[in-house]
């Protein structure tokens, strides 16, 4: 039987501003990664998100950015090696401190946007963070995006690391992914075939037809796309058939 | 033989703006307050701050404000008990993970300015962070500045609090401060004197000529005090002549 | 024939966020707040929002606020009568700018939340504030919510000041709003009975029955209602048959 | 008889943390560039800087950064044009505000640290800049540190713009400059007699022993160099000598 976690990002919201759907797309995940205050979020919702996430049993993230609410976390910023580690820190401790007040504690880190990409581009980056991890939390697990990172991943001795797939965006042959500017409704039956296929046999057929290799424990699921609720019963029905379980990356790994 | 500890504010300086003299102080103290990135402090700072406690075996304690960093946290915010009691869950696990990385802890917490005010103010707004700080560690100790938030602190069930002196300021006859708009020398044989007093009677005369109460297990130095480190150096001198002991706070406990 | 003028809080928005509805909004009002980058808005969201109204040839107003995006500038902030000076001529000077590129410029200033309540409670933060409003431009009108800060700004002498109603609101006896935690959905035709009450006559009936003065050139309308358009046609619908005209602040002053 | 200006950054301090020796320094120059809030300065400090550059009648000029307090505006941002834009007009209004209460205006622009960097690699960038300064205030005067961002500048219709040398930091021999990392100790004499050169015939010695040209019609000085005062009291002896005026930009174009 496969089992494979279904993860998301949320509490993006800040202040009196909303954004995204956490509490309906909650039921459906298995683990949430969770914006630490610098590109959204604040601890209001940072509270608030962990506590819906503890009530579900769902393993949580953080999910830190670059210090660029105006930006969202998406304009690249030219940070050193040690500043980019020291934000990753300060948010994934943030996050873990609501964490323990509700009994649980941070299971996984995945890096946002702009975070994310400088990460991937630049190993000397991207070992800086990972060697932090280790030091704050052994039993952390690294989500890794891309096989850049996951490769870098895999060097730093006893550090967890997983890959993850996407369902809800095309892949190019070349295992790059074909992100939207902007979000549209996806066909949940496409969708949900792509999750089975990735998550029975590790393989997802690109745009251009070709299958590639997906070998991933996670798969990401964009809780802000207009359809995503819809998208998800489609999942969530077809593993049934499918005899493929969800858990949270904890348990994955 | 008594045993006391010494605390002082630290990790004060934010991006390229420099604020105190860490280094110069942190050879006398034995507790430090890190500033937790809201009023005053960032990452990079906070990691130097920890780095160098850690170095010389002090103990750690978050020194949360409110987010005000144009006025360094020293003005009033109409915050709710919900709004409060988060701010100092979010610093408060921030510095635990560099704490983690340099494999220590939080040994305590001691809200600055305006935050301070309002939990000696208001029981509803001291309680909801004193029942925060326990669900996330029951080890971490409450430093307690005035009788109104040691009284509150001492009600909470399981939660570890402190009173805390002041050698460098000067006490009214009813153990209230006298707080000076700017700081300035201070005469360190008398304020060795006094430091003395309250390590090993417990008390300390007031500006008006009366012996008070002063119980306390800790002893705040303003390290931004244009002479501190004399102070220092003449408290070190005089306790070694009366036979008292300077351990952390998670010691003197 | 009366005239009057009909104003809205607008750009709100912050980064990814959005808020409010300017643009379904914009055509049925003659003045516009504009946050002012500090406790919501931000040089793009000024720069649409002011494009917005000048393309309606909407009369451009500051709003400013506290420096506290994440509390929404609805909390009171401690500051001194200076503090609060400088951050209204900040915001104040920002929007000017944007304001320049379209040909036109700031009409008027209407403080917003805490910020608002402060000066209306302190006659010598509200001095300070319009003083300098005076030695920046003195064309600008001051819009006063409510008795307090009208009797004040009517003592500086050179000052426009003007006094603003609310129509989706209930009035208590002593002219003295009453203020819902969540806005609903207001009786377009109730409210647009108020506007050409207030417009024609200067008085509206209290929650209470009673009928007070309301001596209003300009009539707030929350945008954020979630009926303003229906609420704001009604009112256009209602004006025709009595006879008001509807134009910006300064042509009404 | 040659004219010049001397500009200087100034307004670098932000609420508690001080930064330079503005109060030292003003006396010596005729042209201060004010950091506009974003990587320095808040609306205090740019009330104090004005009011004390027109108390000596010194000419104010905006010094625009990125939205980076933490990276002081040194750490490059991947902003599009239009986005680089509005932070520079949003500042510059906001400076221009202050100028007003002080009965003068805004003199000229000069980005800080990245964000300059960004225009004088980015034409794109650097246009979209300077063709919002037209429509903000068609009398604005850029300041062009480099050879880049002067061309582009020269091709903007009516913009005018001046180019900037540097006495207090080396010249490679094709004009571009020796930047350290850390200031130190300059000599007077040969900041003076460079001043002077450039002043007189518009060129200077390179590191390597080349002249070259330097058209310029201001220099910088570093405020915060550990000798400013006493450059800047050579600067002025030596002009004596040699029949150089100083005068603040809006007077030399």
């Amino acid at each position: 039987m496969a089992t494979i976690d279904i993860n998301c990002d949320m509490g993006e919201s800040f202040g009196n501003w909303r954004m995204g759907n956490d509490a309906d797309v909650m039921p459906y995940v298995t683990s949430v990664n969770v914006a630490g205050g610098y590109h959204a979020g604040d601890p209001h919702v940072m509270r608030e998100t962990v506590a819906l996430a503890a009530e579900h049993d769902v393993g949580i993230g953080v999910h830190p950015g670059f210090p660029d609410k105006m930006g969202f976390g998406r304009r690249g910023m030219d940070v050193s090696p040690d500043e980019v580690r020291d934000y990753v820190v300060y948010q994934l401790g943030a996050l873990t401190a609501f964490a323990r007040r509700h009994g649980t504690t941070v299971q996984h880190v995945k890096p946002h946007g702009a975070m994310y990409s400088m990460l991937s581009e630049s190993p000397e980056h991207a070992r800086a963070v990972m060697d932090a991890l280790l030091e704050v939390d052994d039993d952390l697990i690294y989500v890794a995006t891309d096989t850049n990172i996951y490769d870098v991943a895999k060097e730093v001795d006893g550090l967890r690391a997983v890959f993850e797939g996407y369902v809800d965006l095309d892949y190019r042959a070349d295992r790059s992914l074909i992100v939207e500017q902007e979000l549209s409704d996806r066909d949940p039956e496409l969708v949900a075939d792509r999750f089975v296929s990735i998550a029975t046999e590790g393989v997802v057929e690109a745009a251009t037809g070709e299958e590639i290799s997906i070998p991933a424990e996670t798969i990401c699921i964009h809780g802000d796309n207009p359809n995503a609720v819809e998208i998800l019963e489609a999942i969530h029905d077809r593993i049934e058939e499918h005899d493929v379980r969800l858990a949270s990356l904890s348990d994955v790994v």
